[in-house]
């Protein structure tokens, strides 16, 4: 009864948000960009108001001892709230995509043809832990035009509610109208199949979190997903490499931020400087406590003292301190493992070579491909977006960093004198 | 047994063909043309062979009472398999769109990152009858560096059979890979069912055919899928038209092609013109054969000589020389009937007034939008493609009709000279 009654709730709330996104598709920047400066201000005024409901799901998580990173991320403080409030900013200074002409053409007949950049409509979005991602996603769907329906994770139920409600009520003195946001407050996985099967009225999904919810968001869904399930990202050091260089940046894209998922979890190196490059740079990794598991050359080189890889450990995204390592014969070789083993998302090749250059980024099926450098720069902020609503390792409508942009789609208007088809 | 054999074998053809677009991605422009002027000259060679394999298909069609269209649909003959060898002449003449550099900027620690348009991948094309469609769509493919998984109606079986083997054995003589095509020539669903399966190997499915068949891809698919389920196309005529104009359009929309996606099936008319328009267009229309289904202040009008238009009416294709007909109060609720009942394809406005124009533009909701012209212009050639695999109704990836550049992706290029990200 409890249930049937969230599931219509849902529906109804997903028809709500549908008849909200045609109002949306009007709305002047100016309008939206009020709205956005308004939400920063109430998460600041209501800063007492979130910490005491996040505090309710920090004592929830402790009690159930959930791990240190977990709580982490689930933590609001005074920082973190200031942190959202300046995203909402700085989603008021990118430039609206909405509007924008991508192409204009005009044909024998007459015909003047504009494909024109329009808001998707309504999107989902399926995520974990982090309650300042409510705050983030409603900033960014909002001002490329969208309405949105959130579904946070159980971790962080009333942390969600709070800054939910707090950005709702500053919606009231706005023109954006109220139902174009919407919070999915109900616990259970049936709530999330009945909202992942509303492809009548929602357009869009993206997941963010773990690959067990984004696998299960994929199987679900009847509507869209843009997704990627994971990072197993690659750098090659080739036979003309700058060593030099290709420890500093095998060492940036492994250590400086283990956790997420443009970090290196293989690292590949050409049979002819395997020798020279691998003790510097293990001894490197050692002891910054990365874990080496290696190919047989590898420890032939190295010695027993390192872990044997499996073929389990090619296709492992490990998020934390802990390297595979193999030797390769050639490129092409590289170029094969990253694409039966990689997960399509950010891979590197460290050369001098150009061609050798060329050949990779022709061949490696990934979103991003990096010459000479980390592939720790796959990042909406690094690539110079303004914002990152995820990544997608998809490859339709949108791959690699995705922001504004990719929250949008374009329709084709076509503007006659009275012509028929003959 | 049999069935596993003949799953374990599209599995198999996945795989292979996913192998295969690698290299494909790495062809010219050059090699891809002359093996589709390979194939053309093949399939006029091959005439007598296809037309004799096509006569199979008619053959047991007849036996099976198909209906005339089908018929028609289905027949390969002189004519037919010139257009086809066309078509394929037509592909080679259109730009390449593999390598095309969509963006490139420069980010402040150095890094230069080009965004460069790609082939998606291995493609599946689901069809019904029209054996042309094996050509065209191999052709399209192929040009934009794809490899293709083809899966014809059972009723053009030998047809397809035949056109594909002339088209594969033409590609002997080229550096295309003889895994870039497939065809599955099983003829049960549980066939596609496992090609629709293969996400692993497969990037992309475009089901063309009737609604039944979309639905079914679309609800069976794990890979993503591209399509429009049908087209319930309007033309409004406000109370600025030119009805002159607005007669002509309507009766083009309506008469000149009725079996096709973007003719017109509902026609509205702002009340302050209905009493001047009806009589007249409806008198064009019914010489035309074109039977009328009214709401109340049409029947008002016209008389009750006409039917009624029940709720159906609204949201159905006809395909056939039927139009329903409503008068409205405003441009208001012409945008919501066109929302709420259309598909989403094709709609257009008759006004001269610019700003009634512009309102239309902005909030109707759909791929292809027209001030004063015929719907019927929805078309990969009209809009000056030189080509179309299909139009979409969807909002991810491509919208309206797709063509060479809607069978690609991008990936994001980064070149460094050592960045690493602190």
């Amino acid at each position: 009864m409890e249930t049937k009654r969230s599931h219509d709730a849902i529906i109804r709330m997903a028809q709500k948000a549908k008849i909200a996104c045609a109002q949306m598709a009007l709305l002047s920047s100016s309008v939206k960009n009020e709205a956005l400066r308004r939400m920063a201000e109430a998460l600041l005024k209501g800063k007492a108001y979130l910490i005491r409901e996040n505090t309710k799901d920090l004592n929830a998580a402790r009690r159930q001892n959930y791990s240190k990173p977990i709580i982490d991320r689930l933590t609001l403080n005074e920082k973190r709230i200031g942190e959202m409030a300046q995203c909402l900013w700085d989603t008021v200074k990118l430039k609206d995509p909405v509007g924008e002409v991508l192409a204009v053409f005009r044909r024998p007949n007459g015909l003047l043809i504009k494909k024109i950049r329009t808001p998707i409509g309504v999107i989902g979005i399926i995520y974990e832990s982090r309650p300042n991602v409510t705050s983030d996603c409603i900033g960014l769907c909002l001002k490329a035009g969208n309405a949105v329906i959130l579904k946070g994770g159980k971790e962080a139920f009333h942390s969600n509610k709070a800054v939910f409600s707090v950005l709702k009520k500053a919606l009231h003195k706005t023109k954006i109208p109220q139902e174009a946001i919407h919070l999915v407050s109900w616990r259970d996985r049936a709530s999330l199949n009945v909202l992942l099967a509303q492809e009548r009225y929602v357009d869009l999904i993206i997941p963010r979190g773990g690959e067990g919810l984004i696998r299960f968001v994929a199987e679900h869904s009847r509507i869209p997903v843009i997704k990627h399930y994971k990072g197993v990202c690659h750098t090659y050091v080739g036979p003309r490499a700058d060593l030099k260089m290709a420890r500093a940046l095998c060492f940036n894209a492994k250590v400086q931020r283990p956790g997420v998922c443009n970090a290196m979890e293989t690292m590949l190196v050409h049979r002819d400087v395997a020798a020279r490059f691998l003790p510097l740079m293990i001894t490197d990794f050692q002891k910054a406590g990365v874990e080496i598991r290696g190919c047989p050359r590898t420890r032939q080189i190295i010695g027993k003292g390192i872990k044997r890889a499996t073929a389990k450990d090619w296709e492992e995204e490990y998020l934390d301190l802990i390297l595979s390592v193999k030797v390769v014969d050639s490129l092409e070789e590289a170029i094969d493992h990253i694409n039966t083993y990689g997960s399509h998302h950010s891979d590197a090749i460290v050369t001098q070579d150009a061609k050798e250059a060329d050949l990779f980024l022709r061949s490696v099926d990934s979103a991003c491909l990096y010459v000479n450098a980390s592939t720790r720069f796959t990042d909406g902020y690094q690539f110079g977006f303004g914002a990152e609503i995820g990544i997608s390792t998809d490859k339709l409508h949108a791959r690699g960093p995705m922001a504004l942009e990719e929250l949008t789609t374009y329709k084709y208007l076509v503007y006659g004198k009275g012509q028929i088809r003959t």
